[in-house]
């Protein structure tokens, strides 16, 4: 077995088929952003990001940042050991606490990434609720897809966003074994909203367990930015409400929030909470800060979707070709990779705008895509140089144009 | 089912078995350490901490919060995406190159945790490589036990540190099928170290890929503090060096080191590594100011094995039973999960020192223990204040001592 040449195949693969990746090596500027510091192969530039998801610009508040420094001045670094092995901190309680308040659950726990919350609470879920079955929206996060694989436990995937196909695939389970409904409410990458309300009532016509990903949702919908749920006033029914703090609230980590009960068990059998050190606590307080100011700040939620409208009405105007949605995502279609990173590298290189192709695995071949997400800190000048640039690309490419 | 009741009963067992875990809520003091403020229920208390993985107290250096001060003002707090959008910081990729550096190695790649490293690039590797067998030492990290058995791949598991049942293992199976051989350096509840250079010689042999986890060792052994596979002489015969930045370096964060073609492969393949937002640019900046300072610090290493040393030889002396170990861990034996936190809980409410107790699942029933990691800022005061401190709880409870 030659290691090194199946590597190597395997990357001229990817290269072959444009799906290689190059990372933008960027330098935000705290104050100033959606500008950013691009340092290229042989030179640097300042770009317009457009396609964070620092939804809100939290990332550089004035008293998240302010925040952070000050826990970081008081205790340093890094946390210094697991939750269970004096790595808990005063800050990650208070932040749970927040979180659980938020969701109006009894409890919360906090892990280091939105991805570790779903990856160790599905597969904990999954594989110790005896004979479980999971039911799960072809169109899940990763995430999910791994800790559902990862507990072993029998599994059905139903249509994306489809009640009834849920429905018929719940009625063919014995009904009193265990169940989990796996689902999200905003879709990352199309931006659709999920049916919470009647995804909970076949669910629970099925006596299921709902655990819902609101990782594209916290801060910016709903009373307080709790989420869709919230918004459509059905957050007591789902039993699981799965967040992150690295987008709308601009930090690092990811949450669980549910009855006292099932945080306790996740606690206390979860691999992936228990065998690892907690996050630093100034960036849990830098969380906690961003949590408080957003949930006070409806002003904030209705700019940024008063720039997703405004956008969004001058792309279509423009005959560029918007995926709908009806969330802050907005998917540019483009359908091929190569094609995709050229519009994009036209984009960095002569306009000074940084939209990252968005190629497979990330989205499903052919699907490949430019990926907008304008938020309250994008000018009125931003978003006309944004127009500008896409159409002088779009005639240039001769690519295909909205109906 | 009922879910609420089915949680409850397994909790219940936990608190039966006394394992169920209460976790310390603490406030360490930048500057202060090993001194914390402990929350406790009805008051605060200043503790002395003696089971930080903080190892060096790097996590309080003054250049370390500094880096991590400067960083956090230029850029703000989160990373605002995933390493492929938008994610990818300055600060990433001067640490990868660092972190290359450090192991001699091509190149290196960063996760969110050494936890996900261990849990991506195992899994990656082995459920990709063609029909691969791993072989995983039998004592092996839990994220390395979750990561192989993620890919699915054939496992074979070795007798703890014994090249010999290794080479045994791996004479049964095909010689042209892709190998993998993991294990450790320093086993972190033991303490001991493994054998790499006769195991890197059984897998060499079976031309295996080697995988060593460095978490416990790296900034500790070998030059520069490298790590043990260093100090062994054998770097170079390692293929893939995984290790954290959550302990010696005291921040967050974890990687691996290998060959180019293996880094791009689980950069370009690792669901973990692609499908979640990268570090905070001002931890990651803070970990290279931490490696810097480490690799040129040998009195830090001397400094702390002293103090290992010392500690080692008075508890000796007093009849404490502590495991033979050749590290820096140091663990002293209960074998009672009810006995271990009694003790813990009256080494703190009457000595004011924070030992946690360690109970399964992270080691063996039977074997609970306190695991005591004596650091450069531990002082004889320090010492000699646990040292009675032990010698008085054994007492009191009549626990076995020392042969
Ligand atoms: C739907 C969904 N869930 C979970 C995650 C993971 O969150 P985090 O970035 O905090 O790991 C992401 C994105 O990264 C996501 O899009
Ligand atoms: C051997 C070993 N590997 C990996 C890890 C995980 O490292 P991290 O704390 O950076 O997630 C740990 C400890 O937590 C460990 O003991």
């Amino acid at each position: 077995m030659d290691y090194r040449q199946y590597f190597s195949d395997e990357l001229q693969k990817l290269h072959n088929e444009g799906r290689y990746r190059t990372f933008a090596d960027l330098e935000r500027r705290a104050g100033r952003y959606p500008e950013a510091t691009h340092h290229g192969v042989s030179s640097d530039q300042r770009v317009t990001v457009w396609c964070s998801n620092d939804y809100l610009g939290m990332g550089q508040n004035q008293e998240v940042v302010s925040a952070a420094h000050r826990i970081l001045r008081d205790t340093g670094v890094g946390a210094g050991g697991t939750r269970n092995i004096s790595g808990t901190n005063h800050n990650h309680v208070r932040l749970e606490s927040e979180l659980a308040d938020l969701h109006d659950k009894q409890a919360a726990l906090l892990f280091t990434s939105g991805y570790v919350a779903n990856m160790t609470a599905l597969s904990t879920l999954a594989s110790r609720l005896p004979d479980c079955v999971v039911f799960s929206d072809e169109q899940n996060h990763a995430s999910m897809i791994e800790g559902i694989r990862h507990s072993r436990a029998e599994k059905h995937i139903f249509r994306h966003n489809d009640p009834n196909d849920l429905h018929r695939k719940m009625s063919r389970v014995a009904p009193d074994r265990a169940k989990l409904v796996v689902f999200e409410s905003v879709y990352s990458m199309d931006g659709d909203f999920a049916p919470i309300r009647k995804i909970c009532d076949v669910a629970k016509h099925h006596h299921a367990l709902t655990y819902l990903d609101e990782v594209h949702a916290v801060g910016l919908y709903g009373p307080q930015g709790a989420g869709v749920a919230a918004r459509d006033g059905v957050m007591h029914r789902v039993d699981v409400i799965q967040g992150t703090l690295a987008k709308a609230f601009g930090t690092l980590g990811g949450y669980i929030s549910a009855s006292a009960e099932l945080v306790d068990f996740v606690r206390s059998n979860g691999s992936g909470f228990i065998f690892t050190t907690s996050l630093p606590p100034c960036i849990s307080a830098a969380a906690y800060a961003s949590i408080r100011i957003v949930r006070d700040n409806d002003a904030l939620r209705e700019l940024q979707q008063e720039r997703v409208q405004k956008l969004k009405h001058l792309m279509a105007a423009a005959g560029l070709p918007l995926m709908q949605s009806e969330s802050h995502i907005l998917p540019l279609m483009v359908g091929d990779p190569v094609r995709c990173r050229e519009i994009s590298e036209t984009l960095m290189t002569e306009y000074s705008i940084y939209l990252q192709p968005i190629n497979y695995p990330t989205v499903p071949c052919g699907t490949e895509r430019l990926r907008i997400t304008p938020s309250p800190v994008h000018s009125d000048e931003d978003i006309d140089h944004l127009v500008d640039a896409l159409v002088a690309v779009w005639a240039r490419y001769s690519l295909r144009r909205a109906a």
